[in-house]
Order: structure tokens, then sequence, then C-alpha cells
């Protein structure tokens, strides 16, 4: 078998997890998230934002999570603005757009908006009433490109949202990976004030599946079960949520993950660079992108499986290689071995 | 803590299937039901209805199946015939109708359907193009009620169908009920030949999640997995979904749990049936709807949770009793000794 | 040829209409509603319903008028109360549906709703998030079955909506008819006061296309514009709605056109009621339903046009006779004629 | 007043339509498009097009044509390619993504799509199910850019469409002014065979409002009138189309309307080229982009209104003329009075 860098999903769950579901399996308890263990991941989210009036609902994946909450927030003639690198634009098999909203893409270097960014779009969408009205804007973070956003950078961008009456909505599929990261300076606290509303990814960090959806402005909370409920992402046993989240929050084994599974992209990172290896972009969280030699990809590619991310010229491409919380240093020394061998 | 006859969801799961999920999670695996687990399951299943050709998907939940299967099957300007009592017409917040479907409602005395419940609709639908045309008959079995057809009933309803170019569609949330009943003559293979689409229920017979959605119509194949991915339902994690049906259907587990549910719910009825108590309507599966006195009801309640289903006059109302997987002796048993006391 | 008294929209339009249409048509003027006629034409309703913080949009029918108010106002998860009788819930292809939104159906007996009607509903729908939350209260105004309400009946109702926080529709597409009956004590003041939004009927009454929907409720009117936008409803040549208003609007041409219709078709009820003919329902607007022997029947259809509504019994059935603002004596007294000689 | 050359839709109609609209007037039809002059109208285009299987509906304006066209062709899942100034991407409120469907832009030269423009685009999504399906490409002729397509360049776009199993769509809102272009080497016939559906647009050239849709691809008439009524796009008065379609098709008086539009507009392009003015991009039908200086610009605009259509530089910017079918030399010739005497 090979092991595989395509993504952090590759696995099952945190053993913690399993644990907790066999402990409370055949307890009672109400359906449709009013569990026990529903109620108290909930409020020990509550905790760690610092918010007590944002709520908190969980969601079996993060296409669903985009979905409901973008087709929830918006009315008809409102669209999205988002990177051209963003998950909804071109990995959700036009999930939104089937809402009935469109989404104005941007091209960005890096993955990141910047107000700069965004000016123009709102400069060319005035003639009232013949184009849709921008209105929300999606970031990711970290980004589908492994970048995150700094404390400056989203206090700017959730500024100009406000300014301009844009809501500011973050996916946060790989939320623990950015904040784990080496060069974050966000914390959780940060964007439940910064943003209006945004996830807690948990199939990409050691749940089997769910993303907790923090609504932080209270204008947006509204009924919001019935869009869950009428999209058909209320769980009968939201306890399967539930207790996921409560094992992950508690002692911020979340945090742990994510800090495991950056640590292990670090680790080939810097293995890389000291054979002076470029990368298509520089990260800095579980997600690298290193330019190699079609020959050396090839003797990679026997034992561990990756995506070509990009082809760079006719002797190498970008690839992309994914870790996660379960990557070992077994992995990851297995596949540095080979690069120190062959660089 | 009062035991619970609310639903058949209170619980987590049957034991194999947690402790599948323990033995396989840390094995990478494919994303998105591509996984191996959820490809024997298929196979499995395959077997089980003895067609090869169906084509077969999961979904989490049971709503999320209905809104997905009838989208993807339907023109904008088609819509759906189901009795009054079907769970897509009153509890699942306008999921059929947000995908742009109206439903007919059909009264029914017991919750089932059939050709002369239906030859009225589509007579009363003929104003082309000012009226919607009806396509897909929606039916539940069990149903909403716990009530189940026949293999003679099911085998006109498939005929006229096929005559009239109607889609027939059933809901099986609670087919393992439906197919252990004790006056079940209809078997998993009749099933897949005489509908065009079908699921077995997961979420309501044991597994954490999960329903197994069974395409006998080869017609109506191509693409559905768009359709799951555009609707947020397609899972990163797939295994959850596939490791569940693989343990659900080894061995028929799927339907000794089931059996255990009406076994459990045959015995309260019996014992009510003995003092001469009359039901809301006749059933043989998990669901039973005894009319009992209201101080009777209460000295219950101290007990046990229930839903009151309808009052039926000053002095009584039919309660709703759901027995599952999971009910035991014990509950049924203190359970019948109130109402031996009593009545 | 036979005459039509089949709908009140088989012929084009009244002269004057046609005149005005010539003697602007060269005049150069912005598109999309901007024009100077559309401009007046909703500054003299504005004037006529004494109301000037309404809000005034000319769209072409009344399903398009329907379909973009109710999916303008409603979010996702709500619904519309409708009689059974209503347009949008048979006549409308689904229109409303397809834009996401369930329709609630109320049994009544001449077309028309009381608060009496909705309470039930609202009690049946408490069971949040899973089901539909009832939100707007579409009614028709003379109704589908030709009744018409009367203050009092529009007051409790509004108050009604009021108390309940729903929104209060109604559908105009035959207005004009309704205050212009005999029996009517409302005006159109009046209805600009109690209701949300309604629609005053072009199309039935004597334009060639048009009704002018009128949002009452200031927290419904902000970006109207881009819902009849998206809904491919804002005609580029918008001068030919402005036009059309305008003129039927100076000199209340509107009204005295549904005053012919009312009193052509109230001459053939009473032709009728001195033969003792009895009629489905009781109207004093444009429609009538008599039941008439099939013999009599067959006579009347050699020289007319019009539907047979309901089979009554072996011998009879209740026929539809809809009169329209150029319905002339010559038409109604040659049917009369008939009646006079064989009853 | 000031002369308009803001666009072709600012007078009503030609006169011979408004005398056919008063010569039928009070002559009794059927409705919702039975009506004789519709069938008439359709006869004709279908002799003109000599396609006797086409099916043709006429349908209010270009939007609602182009949302109903594509939500009754595309699965949910499928999607449109078009170039980045199409219509549907721009300037009709997201009203295609409003129906579910995403929109995949290309950017081009002068507004035209060729095969090797969707090459990629059809490469990049093959990562199903995760992506949209590309399913129907969208052109118009004449484009809104004013260029048109030859007859090589739609045969080839027509093979390709066939070869990769997509839809090829025409947006014909200014078809006559393609087909009348001094350039144009295309037939209506060509069009009707290179097609899958098409429309000829009325509302630009000379109509009320109006544009006819034709379905070349016998596969996607099935129940087409549904999806027209059930987006509100059906007149009761469907006369009202028909007849302006009749007139509009009677002698080719549809083609002598854009053939005027096209001649005024070249008037004033070659007598900008004899002052050696550049133009953004080279048009030979009724909308020309001359790049003029600013000060020309303010004189002209105190005569004249028109669109500012892009900057070029501090002194400079192009300016968007467009003729009608109902410009006259006068209007032409004051105009080109200015710029004789300035440049």
């Amino acid at each position: 078998m090979k092991f595989s860098f395509k993504n952090d999903y590759s696995e099952g769950c945190h053993p913690n997890i399993l644990e907790a579901l066999v402990r409370y399996n055949l307890i009672q308890q109400p359906g449709y998230s009013e569990d026990e263990y529903s109620l108290k991941a909930k409020k020990l989210i509550k905790e760690k934002i610092k918010n007590d009036t944002s709520e908190i609902y969980f969601i079996s994946g993060g296409t669903q999570a985009n979905l409901i909450v973008i087709s929830s927030i918006l009315k008809p003639y409102q669209c999205v603005i988002s990177a051209s690198t963003g998950h909804i634009l071109n990995n959700e098999t036009g999930a939104i757009e089937a809402t009935g909203h469109k989404i104005l893409s941007i091209e960005t270097e890096n993955g990141k908006l910047t107000p700069e960014d965004i000016v123009p779009v709102l400069e060319n969408h005035t003639n009232i009433p013949h184009q849709v009205m921008p209105k929300l804007v999606y970031i990711s973070n970290s980004t589908e490109l492994g970048t995150i956003y700094h404390k400056n950078e989203l206090e700017k961008l959730s500024r100009f949202c406000k300014e301009n009456k844009l809501y500011l909505f973050m996916d946060g599929a790989r939320l623990g990976h950015a904040l784990t990261s080496e060069i974050n300076d966000v914390s959780l606290e940060d964007i439940a004030k910064l943003t209006d509303i945004f996830y807690l990814g948990g199939t990409k960090n050691g749940a089997l599946l769910g993303e907790a959806v923090i609504i932080n402005n209270t204008n947006l909370q509204e009924d919001f079960a019935f869009n869950i409920k009428q999209k058909g992402a209320l769980l009968a046993k939201g306890r399967v949520l539930g207790i996921q989240f409560l094992e992950l929050m508690q002692n911020d084994l979340y945090f742990k993950l994510s800090e495991n599974a950056n640590l292990q992209a670090m680790k080939i990172k810097k293995a890389l660079q000291k054979k002076n290896v470029e990368f298509l972009s520089e990260t800095f969280t579980n997600q690298i992108f290193p330019i190699l030699d079609h020959q050396l990809i090839d003797l990679l590619a026997e034992k561990f499986e990756f995506y070509i991310w990009k082809k760079i010229d006719h002797h190498s491409s970008a690839v992309r290689l994914i870790t996660s919380w379960n990557t070992d240093d077994q992995a990851t020394d297995s596949f540095i071995e080979i690069i120190d061998n062959q660089l």
C-alpha cells in the first residue's frame, strides 16, 4: 500500500472520538441536535470564541455548510464575491449557483482577498437593477493554496465589508491548520469578532464528519435551523456531530491535531528547501506545493500518492502534498529519505 | 430517566458498527464513497436485491435522500403524488418544494396509495400547460402510520405507474420494519423489481446515519453522483456510510434489528388488545397508535416518553409508541406492567 | 363564428389604448419603465389609492406577478396559505413551488379565506424546524369563483394577519370587477390600507397585457426591481405597460370597463333567475355558474363558447360564463333569447 | 430633446404593427398563443428557416427567453459556457444562476466564441462529480460588441458542439442586424441547421415586445410550453406577440428594419473613419464604438444621448452608438455634421 498525501480525509477519526461514540452509544437522547453532547459542545465553543451571543449549528460537510449559509443569508438577487481559487467556485458542482446565487470570481496571487481586490467588483456592479448585487465576501482560512490570513489583513477586510454593507463569511474547513500555523497571529476570538459567520471544520481535522457553523452576526441567526432542515442537513442522530465536537474541543484536541498536520508538512518543506527546491506558493500549513523534476515525481509516486497540481515546464511540475492529523514521522521520514537520496 | 418510545433514533448504533469503525479506522482510503467498504457494501446489496444493474448510493438521511432523488428525476414542471401522510409533505420543511417541485396530496385511510387514489389526480391534471404534470408516485413502506404494502398492492401500483408513465419511488426509511413484519409477503428482490428507485433506511434501523439509495430504472442512473455532490450530500469520508451498510448487510443484521423493533411493539400491542384497547390504525411494525384514557396516559408519561398523536374525545387520545432495534424486554415489560395493573 | 363566453381576454384592448400607443409611438423614451408614461401612470395610481408611500411596478401578467411577489417576500422556508381554488394552486403550472415555496391549501365554500380558516393551519405548523413556516396569505378579489370580499371581511383578515405576522397579498387580476360589483363596499383606498401588497389586473380588464403591482408595506419595497429583472419580467419597452395603465386610469376607464363586464353578466344571471335556474355560487361580478340541463347546454354550445365547469348529475351541469369589457348587448341578448325560448 | 443613440428600443414599434393590432383588435381569439395570428406567424417563420420540424414559441423579452431556454434544457448539475461579454453574464441580474445554473465565462477579443476557446474549459472540468458539467454553449449574433459570426465560424462551432455533446444556443436579440450586415454570409436557414435553439429578437428590431424562440433540436421540444407557463411568460393575449411577428415576417419587414439600423450606423462609421477616428472593435451592424476626444464627446452630448463605454486614456474614451429601425437621416446627418465641423 502506498502512503497517501492526497488529502487530509483519508483516515477515519481520532480514537478519542470513537471511544466517546462507544461510551455514550446506548444512552437515549433527543434527536436533531437537541442531545446533551451537542449542547455541551456548543457551550464549549462559545467559551473558546468568547462570544455568548453567537449561535452554533453542526452540519455534515463543507459544501453543505457553504450552500446553507449562503442561501440563508442572501436575497435572490444578491451574490457572492470569492477568490478564483475558492472551493465554492470549482469544487462544489455549482452548489451555490444551484441555490440561485451567482459567484463573482476574483483572480488573486495567493488565494487571499483584499479590499483592493473587491473595490473594482463593486464599481462594476452599479447598473441597478440589471446586475446582481454583491453582498457576501467568501474567504477560506487556510486557503485552498495553503496560505493564511494575518490579523491585520482580516481586520482591514472586516472593516471594508462593514463599510460596504457586505457580509464576511469564512470557510474554515481547515481553520485549525490556519490557527496553528507557525506564522499565525489570529485567535478564534478574533475570528468571531471579525466575521459575520464562519465554521470550524471537523472533516479535514480528525472528525468522521462535521463542521461547526458559528453565526456571530445576530441578524443572521433567525430561523437558521429551518434552512438546515430544508436542505436535508439536519441529522436525526445529531449526537453523532455533537459527540465529535465535544471531544475535539476538550483539551484543545482540535488544535493539537492540526498542529501535527502542519508540523509534518513543514518537516517535508524544510527538507526540500535544504535541497533548494522551489514552491508554487509559500505556505505554513498542512499543504505544500513543491516544484519537482518529473523523474523524481515518478520515483516518489511509486511509494506515495499525491496530486500533480500544475505543469511548470517540460521537466518539472508542482505537486500538492497534504498531511493530516494522523500523518506520522514514519510517513514523512520515508518521503524525506527519498528526497535526500535523490537531490 | 424516562424510557423513550418517541422514535427509533434515540440511541447510537448497533455495537457491530462501532467495532467496524474502530477496526478500519486508521486504514487510508479514497474519499467520496470510493473506499473499499462502500464498494463491498454496494456489492452485498446488489446480491440481496438480485439485480446487478441497479446503482447504489449512500446518503446521510431521509430528507436528503428524498430531495435528491426527486429533484434529480423530475423536470421543472413535473410533480410528485403522495399520500397526505407522506413524510415529504409535513415533516421536511418544504424540502421538495424548495427544489422547485409541487407535491399533490391524496387523503388515504391508512397511509397507502392505490391506483384508484391516483386516477382522479391524473384526470384533474390535463389542462396543458397550465398545470403541473404528475410524474412520480412517492410511497413509504412501512408508512408513516406503521402500515405496510402487500405484494399484490405493490404489483398493481407498479403496473399502473408503468402504464401511466409515472415513476414509482419508495421511501424506505423503515423498510426493514416493513419487510420483517409478521404480515409481510414482499421481498427485497420484489421491491427492486417493482420500483424505479427506493432506499434502505439506516438511521431508523441501527445505523448512526445513512440511507442506501437504490436506482433500479437504468434511465435514472446517469450522472446521479453530480446531484449528490451539488446538494452537499457527498461525504468526504464516505467510508462512514460504507462501513455501516457493510455491517448491516452482513449476516442480515439489518433485518434482525428491525425484527426486534417489531417484536417489542407487537408485545405491547397484544398486551393492550388483551385489555380491549382500540387502535387508531392496525399496524404490524414498530409503530403502534393505541387509544388510551387521559388518566392512563398521564400515569404512563411519568415513566415513559411518547407522543400524544391525536385527541379522540374528552376522555381519550391516541398515542404513538415507537420501538427501536435496541428496545429490550425490560422496557416493554415495565410498560406492560402498568397496563396490566391499570386496565 | 361562435361568440365566446370562455374568458375575459378573448379580444385585444380598449381602443383608447391603441390610440395612445399610436400617439406616442415615435417619441423616444428611456427603457425599463423609466419612460414618462409609466411615471405618470404610477402617479395617477398613487392618487387613486391615496397612498404616496406605496411603490408601483408594472408586470406583464398574473402568474408573473404572483411568482415575483411571493418569491421576493418570502424566505426559503416560508410558505403561502391559499384557498384551494386559488389561481396559484391549480392554474400556474407550479410557478410558486418552482421558486421554492410550498402553498398550503384550504378548502372553502366560496373561494374566500377567513381567519377561522387559517387558525388550524397555523396550529398544525408548530413543529419547528420540521415544517414550513406559514408567512403569506394569498387571496383573490374577485375570487376564481366570482365572489368578492366585503369590507368587514377584509378588515378582519387584515387584522388577523398583522396579529400573526402574516403578509396579506391580494391577487387583483379581476380587482376592477370586484370593486364595481353591485354589492361591493370596498374602495381602492381600503385595499391599499388593508393589504401589504396587491395588484390591479389589466390583462382581464381591457389591456393588451399588464398588471400594476402595488406594494403598500414599505418593508417589502426594497430592491423589488432586481426581482423583476431577474425573473425576466422587466420589459425593455416599459412604455407599453405605462401607456396602457395611463389610459386605463384616466377618467376611470378601468372601472367603466369592468362595470360593463359585470352588467352583462348580471343581465344573463337575472334572465336565468327569472326561469328559476340555480347557480353553483352566488356571484355579482363577471363570472356566473348557472346549472343547466344538458340538452340546453348542447343547444347553447351551437352558438356560444363556454366551459362546462362541473357535472351536477346525469341531466345537468354547471357551466361558467365570463363576460368582458367588450361584451355587448347583442351577445348577451342573443344568449338570453335562447334561454327565454327554451325555459 | 436630445436624440438618443443609447439603444435600439427607445421608440415604440413599426407602424405596420400598430395598424395590425388595430385591425384585429376586436376579433375574439383563443388565449395563450393559440390565436390564428400566432399560428400564421409560426408558419411563416418555419417557411423562412426552411425547417418544418422546428418548434416556435413567442416570449416577451430576451432575459426571459434566455432563462427559460437554459433552465428547460439543462439538468441541475449542467452549466453554460459564454463569452465574458455575454448578455446573460453581466446584464440579466443573475437570471440564469437564479434558475440554478452556473455560467463559465471565457475572455474573448471580439465577443465571439471559437472551439479553441472552449477546449480548455472542457479540459478543466473533468473532476467528476466535483465540478459542474459544461453542456450548453451560449453565443450572441450579433454580439454585445456588435460583431457577427461568419458561416465557417458557425459551422466549426456547431460541429465542435455536436462532437462534444454540447448544445449550441444563439441569442438572437439582434439577429436581424447580424443577417443584414454588409459582411454577413449566413442565412436564417443556416442558423436553423447549425444551432439547437435560437431566437429572433423583436424588441430590438421594431416590435413593442417579443422574441421568437425556435427549437431546432427535436429532443429539446418536448413539453416546452410548460416551462414558459411556469416562468410566468405565457401571455393570456398571446395574439399581441403573434400579430407582431406576423407583420415583421411578412414582406421581410423584419430584415428591412435592421437593414436601416445598420445603414445609419455605417453612415456614421464612415464619416468617422474619413476623419481617421479609431474604433474599439470593428463592427458592421447597428452598434459602433468610436474612440473620441473628451471635448468632442462633451459637445456631442449636448445634442445626443449615448453611453460612454470605456475610458481609453486621459484625453479620450470609446462611446457606444446604437441606431434603430427608426433612426433616420436627419438624426445621423446632424451627428455627422458636428463630426465634420470638429475634426
